[in-house]
């Protein structure tokens, strides 16, 4: 099977896929777009390694969904509506089987987003299956959202649960032992994570400052205090948790929200003056949006139990070389 | 050092290089640039793996500029202008002494061709080291340089001087043992290739179809040929063969230029009228463009010698997978 057939087999069905007339070429030396002549180009791209980013056996179509997934979801914390994307791939031996499920996921979650993949790279690995997708989308000329953007009386709001992905994660690689019910209901957050694009697209009116929690929540949350030279408190029991873990220990569940990657839901900062509006978004968009902390002039991250005593935490989210 | 650290220490002076002040945002969930209302965007992908696509040991200056050249070629045959580049790259290791060589090979590259690297993400591997960059730019609408533009009665075309990469390959993986001059001679080819950014922009109002010569002539030249439906001659003494490989037995010559992969030169075709323009322009970029054949109605590729017999040669160039 040659790299072309690998692209016509599996890949070739998603450039029928078209992003509101944004796609000119595919199939050239490169692919073709553009934006509305009033927008700015987000770009964005991110490389998943086999027994890095995600374990040898995960099924193929959920490594499909989180490849695009992880790349929608920094897109969306910049308020951007998905245009396309590329996939390059490596992989070390022609699997039909892998390859014709992971192209399943990617394409569903390529049409429920509305992003065509339009191009890219195949060829073989030595030993590992390696991905990298990079994804753009058009947003309006703003400084909503961005990391710098944050201002001194904001407040702080996180999107959905937190916790659950690492929870999975952290089951799945023998760091900590549960029951089996835990892990059956964590894993689809740590497998098909859902990017908040229509969240992010809302915001633009809203935010100030927004990143998505990759690396957990003080970790993402810290590159907005420092990109603004700022500090926030953080209210703990404001943070929400995931249902699925609130039966765990104490310390398990506080580890998890506060430094646990991989979550991809959005942090982000609003005038205080934007409460309500915030509040009937909640409800529009049928997602839970919690109010966690304040900006403030300081220039650290202190966070807060319910009686008012400092919390400690290990400031350290996840990275790959530490 | 932590993942922060080494965008900053060896990435981060990047973030300096301006285009033409096309770029707005850096350090955010995504980059932000943008094109101009009459343009449209060219962007492509390319992942290059250590013992795959470059040797272990090779000079990591040679692969920082490689890693780019090989994707501005794809822009340069689309005839787009570079706006900018991500780069993903995965390291086992942080290895100072190569960072410190690869991101000053980039940074050259990418000073040389004003296309300065706005993104990116930065993971660990388990061995090899992993690069994936994808390159943007602009060009304005238009049908020229599209695989499947060539039309009957076209002239086919090459840049440069063929065949020099194919040998320092060769000789490097053993596959072929000559003299150490030889490899000397041919080994800048392999690691510098010149993407024709410049050639490509000046093609826009010349040629009808255009591809990089990535893996082979012949294999380039079938993709324009099966995209536009169309056939062609080729008169195989007007292949230009470089210089440093002239010496070399026919046999061997003849493989490399033809089949030959890593070349980064173009293949265009253009109306016969336009062959004194092409000249011209040979000498305002001071780069040799050679006539070798014209496209037919036919649906083969044939190669003509200069007695008009045809030539047998091997149809495929390089695949990863065959």
């Amino acid at each position: 099977m040659s790299e072309f057939d690998i692209i016509k087999t599996y890949f070739s069905k998603y450039t029928k896929l078209q992003s509101d007339g944004k796609i000119f070429g595919v199939g050239d030396d490169c692919a073709l777009f553009s934006s509305s002549y009033d927008k700015q180009i987000a770009i964005s791209t991110d490389m998943l390694i086999e027994d890095r980013h995600f374990f040898h056996g995960t099924d193929p179509s959920s490594i499909g969904h989180k490849s695009l997934a992880v790349n929608l979801s920094d897109l969306s914390a910049m308020g951007a509506n998905p245009i396309g994307c590329l996939l390059s791939i490596g992989i070390p031996a022609v699997d039909k089987k892998w390859l014709h499920s992971y192209a399943e996921g990617l394409y569903n979650i390529s049409t429920k987003y509305s992003c065509p993949l339009i191009g890219g790279d195949t060829t073989r690995s030595n030993s590992k299956i390696i991905i990298n997708i990079t994804v753009f989308g058009e947003l309006p000329y703003t400084e909503s959202m961005k990391r710098h953007n944050a201002k001194i009386g904001d407040e702080i709001w996180v999107s959905g649960f937190l916790g659950e992905a690492d929870i999975a994660y952290k089951m799945i690689s023998n760091h900590i032992n549960y029951d089996k019910e835990i892990l059956d209901n964590t894993i689809i957050a740590l497998e098909r994570p859902n990017p908040r694009l229509n969240l992010g697209q809302n915001l633009l009116e809203i935010a100030n400052a927004a990143i998505d929690i990759s690396d957990g929540l003080i970790q993402d949350l810290k590159h907005i205090l420092v990109a603004s030279g700022v500090g926030a408190d953080i209210f703990y029991s404001k943070i929400p948790v995931a249902k699925s873990i609130v039966s765990l220990s104490k310390n398990i569940i506080k580890k998890s929200i506060l430094t646990g990657g991989d979550v991809y839901e959005l942090c982000f900062t609003a005038p205080e003056s934007k409460h309500d509006d915030i509040m009937k978004l909640s409800n529009k968009l049928n997602l839970n949006l919690s109010m966690i902390g304040i900006i403030n002039n300081s220039s650290n991250l202190r966070i807060y139990d319910i009686q008012g005593q400092e919390i400690q935490y290990h400031s350290t989210g996840f990275d790959h070389f530490i």
